[in-house]
Formats: structure tokens, sequence, C-alpha cells
């Protein structure tokens, strides 16, 4: 297998498409302009227009917006594997910031690309929407949890969905994954203080569930985890290829 | 024009792409099964397998999500234009139910419709991918707003989105729009208490900004309106045709 067979989007993919030939070429096309990006600065401002979309290689990335009041939502984290701003290429200008949590390696994606690319393929098509879609039902998930779930069981089902994630890229299990967020990305994206968070973790530590220390999240009990969470990663659609 | 050019689909992609007569063909194709479901009934439940997508032609749905203790989280109400459930016609089952609001026409989308479509014209895929990237900009504002924004600005984004989303099908504009929707979906859509979506409301109509009362919105000063929700439209990208 060639690299672009082997990166974390073509394993992404492949639980929804089994890509031909030709299929991997058009998505290699996609993999022209490799560049690097520093963790803590931006590479997509809230209303920026005219940016590029990206396909994230290695390194993690979140996505937020800044409310007036300096407030931060983070909408998502990316992981290798996902798109950067697939949303805000086809929108005219960006609705969300977009910063590198470590260094990362991205791929840049001009709509054009895209265009070229569905022209090329369109069960390519269809896996991107896919992808898309996928991502849209995390958010969905998001919004549920901050809406609906207290917060203990929203931390455990973002600590699940995350290594369920990682799980379809290689990266990570039902034991645990490295991870390098912090406190604050935490509370950002779950809507709790970072105390909040501390205190949170604590519990479910000491419960015997699940330790985030030091980059690494170990699970230790899975299934009482996803009872806590109610968590059933069928939104996750990892179950293998809809389209053979 | 024939009724597939005047369709609210049809005037909501016009605001991405030009469409040429060759993808309005393709955008005829389909619309091949037209379907009626009556109010209070869901189309697709949460968990649901091999259910089909659909274009909403005529009248309100709600998607939700139920919680194991009976609580709702209202994700997005979708109106004439809308795509319903495009996200699960990818994923194997359904991350969400799908209720109509009001009595509706739809038009039922398989996903071998979808690809032969992507087969026909790139651009009908690029158009389609656009409508999903902005109902994931829309599911992200819920977010951010559940998550950052007081009860008044959450109440009166949402009322701003819903104008803006009707205006660009020709059902609504700055002073208002009809609405069939209840003080029970506006709460369970923003995380309130129908009691708190009542003293919002009341609120909102005593400062002079707008009265939702009788299946009508009625907006009395625009410009405070968007003040107060510090909103800003872009992420509903509807200033024109990006693909000429």
């Amino acid at each position: 297998m060639n690299r672009t067979e082997n990166s974390p989007l073509a394993r992404k993919l492949a639980a929804f498409v089994a890509l031909s030939p030709d299929e991997f070429a058009a998505l290699k096309q996609l993999h022209q302009r490799r560049r690097t990006f520093v963790a803590g600065r931006d590479m997509v401002h809230q209303g920026q227009s005219d940016q590029a979309a990206y396909i994230l290689e290695s390194g993690w990335v979140c996505s937020y917006k800044i409310m007036s009041d300096g407030a931060r939502q983070i909408v998502d984290f990316q992981i290798p594997g996902d798109f950067l701003g697939l949303r805000s290429v086809l929108l005219q200008t960006s609705d969300h910031s977009i910063e590198p949590i470590t260094d990362i390696q991205a791929v840049e994606v001009l709509v054009d690309d895209l265009l070229g690319a569905f022209a090329q393929t369109p069960r390519l098509a269809a896996a991107i929407l896919w992808a898309a879609s996928r991502d849209e039902a995390m958010v969905v998930e998001h919004l549920v949890g901050v809406g609906r779930r207290d917060a203990n069981a929203r931390m455990a089902h973002f600590l699940l969905e995350l290594g369920a994630r990682l799980a379809l890229v290689g990266m990570g299990g039902k034991e645990g994954y490295a991870c390098p967020l912090t406190q604050y990305h935490l509370a950002d994206a779950l809507g709790l203080s970072a105390v909040h968070v501390n205190r949170v973790l604590r519990q479910l530590r000491e419960d015997g569930l699940v330790t985030f220390r030091d980059g690494q999240v170990t699970i230790h009990d899975y299934d009482r985890l996803v009872t806590l969470a109610e968590f059933d990663p069928a939104y996750l659609d990892q179950t293998g290829p809809i389209l053979k």
C-alpha cells in the first residue's frame, strides 16, 4: 500500500466505502499540498473568507467559537483522518476558528480539488458526505451532552467518543489512549469550569472507571463507563462499509 | 420554470450554486416519490436502520433525541427545502428521531438516488454537501447557544435564525413569519423549561423587540434584536452563489 492508502483518512473512509484503485487515486489527488502548523496559532479565524479545508494527518486540533464576552465554546476536537474546516470551505466565511493543540501536519484541500475529485468518483463524494455527516452527528451529541447530560455522564461520554474515534484510525482502544488535551480544553468543550472538570475527573477515577493523567486516558472499567454515559457508538458508524 | 426549479430546495441551493439545466434535471430525478406524513407521528425513530432521507416540500418538522430519563433535546427544526435525515441515510442507523410538527409533504430520497445524482453532476454533490455543512453550522450555533448564551440572547438568536432561513425559501422576512412551534418545542430546543420560555418571550415583547403569539412571530425592532442576540447570519451563507 502506498502512503495515501495507509493514511488516517483512507482508514476512516474504509468504514463507509470499500475504495477502488481509481477512488484511491482520486483521494491521492487531494493529498498534494502538505503543510505544517505549530501548536497554539490559529489556522483559520472565525469570520475569515476564502480559507482552505485541510485533511489532518498527524496531531490534534480544536474548533471553537469565541463569544463577545470572551467565553469560548469548543465545538469539537479533530484527530488524524479528520477534515478541518470542510464545513467552512463551502460556506463563504468560516463560522469558527481552528487552532492546533499540538504541532500538526495537514494537507490543504481547495473547493476545486473537491469538485475535481467528485467529478472523478461519485462514491468518494458520498464518502466525504458520510464523513461530514459523522462530524455533524458528533456535534449533535455534544449539544445533547451540554443540554441534557449531568457533568459525570457528559465527561464519560466525551472520553468514550474520543476513544472510539481514535481506535478507528489505529490510535487507541478500550484500554485507553494518549491525549494532549488540558482541563481547560475539556472545560470549554463540555461547558464546565476547570475546577468542575477537575472534580469530575477525580470522581470518575475514585469510582474506578477512568483516569486521565499526564497525557494518558486509562479506562479501568469500559462497561461501567459505557453504562454511566449511556454511550451508544452507533452514531460514529464504525461497524463496516455500507458501500462495497 | 417547472415545479422542481421552483421548489424550496432549488431556491435554497441557488444560494450556493447557479444550477444549469442538466443540474436541474438531476435534481428533478431526486423528486420522484412524493409522500405525505401527518403531524405528531415519527417518520424516523432513533436507532432505526435502512431509513430513507427526505426533502421537505411543505410543513414543519423537528429532529430530536430522547434520553433514557425521558428528557428531550430538539436538535433542529426543518422547514421547506431542508433535508430530513440526510445525515442518517449515510450512517447505518439514525442518531435521532424525526417528527412532523404539521402535516407535511416530502420527497423520499434513497442513497442510490443520491449516488446517481452525484454521478451525473459533481456540482450538485457539492451543493448537497453545502446544504449539509449549513445544517451542521446551525447545530454548532445551537451548541454555542445552549453552552454560552443567556436565555434571552438564546431565544433572540433562535428566532432570528429561523427568520433568515424562512426568508431564503420565501416564507418570511425581517418583519416576521408564521410559526407553528409551541412553547414546548422552544423549551426542548433551547434547554429551558416551558415556564422559562414564557418569561423570556414576555420580556422580549415588553422590551419592544419581538412578539411570538398565535402562530406568528412579529419582529418589532430587528436591529436591536440582532444586537441582543449578537446574531451574525454569515453561517447561514445566504448572500449569493459561490459557484457560478
